[in-house]
Formats: C-alpha cells, sequence, structure tokens
C-alpha cells in the first residue's frame, strides 16, 4: 500500500467564495502514482468546506444565497459571537456544504462523473487556510 | 491490498425518490472478497445523493417534504435555472442529503449499525444516472 | 495492509447533547500503529451524527438551536412518528449534521486542522448507542 498527502494554502479574494480546486486534486493524483485507491479531500478549517458539484456561475451565487438563508450572518443570534468572533455563520455554513468528500481512484484517475467538481467553500476567509488531499491505495 | 469497483445505474421512476440500495452494495461487498477495509459509495452525479437512514415510507416522505421546505422547486428563484436547467433545486437538496457514505467492512460484511440502511436519494429523475461503489482491503 | 475496528459505546446524559470523542479516537489511532492511512469514524445509529467542528461551548448551543429550527421536534408535523417513534426530527438532525468524518493518518497521528475536534452529535439519547473507528493503512 502507497500513500500521498499534499497541503494546499488557499488564500480566498472574498470573505465568502467557492474555489474549483479540481486541478489541484488531479495533480496530487498524477504525483501520487497510486492506480486503485481512495483520495480524501477535506478542509482542515471548521470555517470552510470541501465538496462536489457544478461548475457553473449561477449556481455557485444560489448556494451563497441559500446558505445566508439557512445560516444568516446575524451577529447578535448566535452565542459564538460573544467569544470575540464574528464567524458562527461559517461553522453552521460549512457543515450544510461539508467537510470533506472521499474521491475513487480507479485506472490512475479520479473516478468523477462527467459533471462533478471538487470545491473549496470559503466563509471567513481573506487569510489562509489549509486543505489537505490524502491518498491511499496501490 | 486489492481493489474493487462497481457501477449501479439507476433510473427512478419518479423526478423525486428515494431507493434503497442497500442489497446492491451487500453483493458488491461480497463480490470484491474483501474481508477488512473500506466500501466508498457515491452518487456520480451532482442532483442526487446516497445516505445512509431509516426504511420507513412515512421518513422518506418526510424527507421529500422537508427537503422541499429547505430548497425549495420554486424556478425563478435560483440564478442556475436561467442557464435553460431547471434543476437548481435538485443540487440544493443533494447537498442536504450529501454526495457520499464511507462504510467499515468487517469480517467480509459491511459493519452498519442495527438500523442503517444505504439509499440513492434522487432529485431530478426519470432518466439513467450511476452510483460507485469503490471498496479497498485486504 | 493493516485494519483495526474499534467500538465506542457512548450514553448521553440529555435527550440532544453534543460531546467531543477527539481523545478516544485518537487512543485507536495510537493501539492501531497505522502510520500512513485513513480513519472512518461513523455513528452506528440514524439518530445521531460524527462531525468534526469547534470545543465551544457558545457554537455548541448555536447547533442546537440551529437544528431545532431546520428540523422541528414538533411530533404531529412528521410522519414518521405515526409508528409510534417520536425522533424523526433525530433523523433529520443527523442528516444535517452528518454520519460520518474521514481522517488521514500522517506518521501515526491524526492529521487535524489546528482547530478541527471531532464529535458525536446526539439527537434522540438518554440510552446507549455506538461509533464506529475503522483504520486502515500501514
Amino acid at each position: 500500500m502507497k500513500a500521498y498527502t499534499k497541503y494546499l494554502t488557499i488564500c480566498s479574494n472574498k470573505k465568502v467564495e467557492i474555489i474549483n480546486i479540481t486541478e489541484k486534486v488531479k495533480e496530487a493524483v498524477e504525483a501520487s502514482q497510486i492506480k486503485e485507491g481512495l483520495c480524501l479531500v477535506n478542509s482542515m478549517h471548521i470555517t470552510s468546506s470541501v465538496f462536489i458539484n457544478d461548475e457553473e456561475e449561477g449556481l455557485k451565487k444560489d448556494f451563497i444565497n441559500w446558505l445566508e438563508e439557512l445560516a444568516p450572518y446575524n451577529f447578535h443570534r448566535w452565542l459564538h459571537n460573544k467569544t470575540g468572533e464574528d464567524n458562527a455563520h461559517a461553522h453552521l455554513k460549512r457543515t450544510i456544504m461539508g467537510r470533506e468528500v472521499v474521491i475513487a481512484i480507479t485506472k490512475g484517475e479520479l473516478d468523477l462523473g462527467p459533471w462533478e467538481e471538487i470545491f473549496y467553500g470559503e466563509f471567513d476567509g481573506l487569510r489562509n487556510k489549509r486543505v489537505l488531499i490524502k491518498i491511499i491505495g496501490e
């Protein structure tokens, strides 16, 4: 069994932003030289997500607007913000979008469906955050 | 290490439907002959889900009604539908339900709790979709 | 390839409670003697969750209050409760929080970000429930 570990550093340009990281994950799979296995991609932070969906600008805006309805910024509503933070909403938004994805590797490639793209979802950005790619297999 | 890959093709009978796929995953585990490992089951589409919950008709209807409240069809509300699609809601519903599950394999079997059943959740159906089962272990 | 399996039994003190299980997962990783691999941690029940977020009391209360808004107890609203259960809401809450996490193991340790802590989220507690830890690697 082989294992491969890669850390990406991402600094978003906006406080809330959805960033396509599919190519970076493909590069890691190639570098790993693993042909059959599993690829974990996760945010190492608790106010951002890794998820799979569609590369379409309108949908990315829909996600951001929808998350703001389900888990609004609303500073005074959340107890967590009494600690001096203002990012309680980001912890909740990330929970809906998910921390991680696990993707099959088949014949040396990410075994993705035709429209599957991998995204980093940032909900408290404008600073360096890390994403972990861990691949195991043979 | 061994790896086993299986693609299921599923065509739902309704636009939105929850379909129990536990037996099909069990068959794949048996075919893999893997005794200890991990089993990934994921939708290869971005408008459907794989998730684990309870095989109970009322609960399945509750899920569908609840998702319609949290992420309504509401054609004119979503920017994604300006692309000619009408399935923005399905992308959002699938996000709540999740893309994938990872299940332990112990002593040659899915290591599920007493009520855990594996479901395919379709939110834009009536056409062929694929589910990927990837098993690695020994 | 090595595999390690551990079952935790958890009995919450409240019907709804968020319990930090990070130390228990670390103990399992150490016992496994696996240096590079993947660690799956999942609830074996369909009314509770395993998820990663922040160890902060206010945030834990925010999560519980927020889930009660998104998926209220509301006995008469859910068809599932006609079966004699009253825990439909718990099935829904657990869906938002997620069933499982998959964590990389690097150099013999859980490869967690600085604030990542692992939680068991109970939504129908006051009775014994099980969590599965499955580690594979080398």
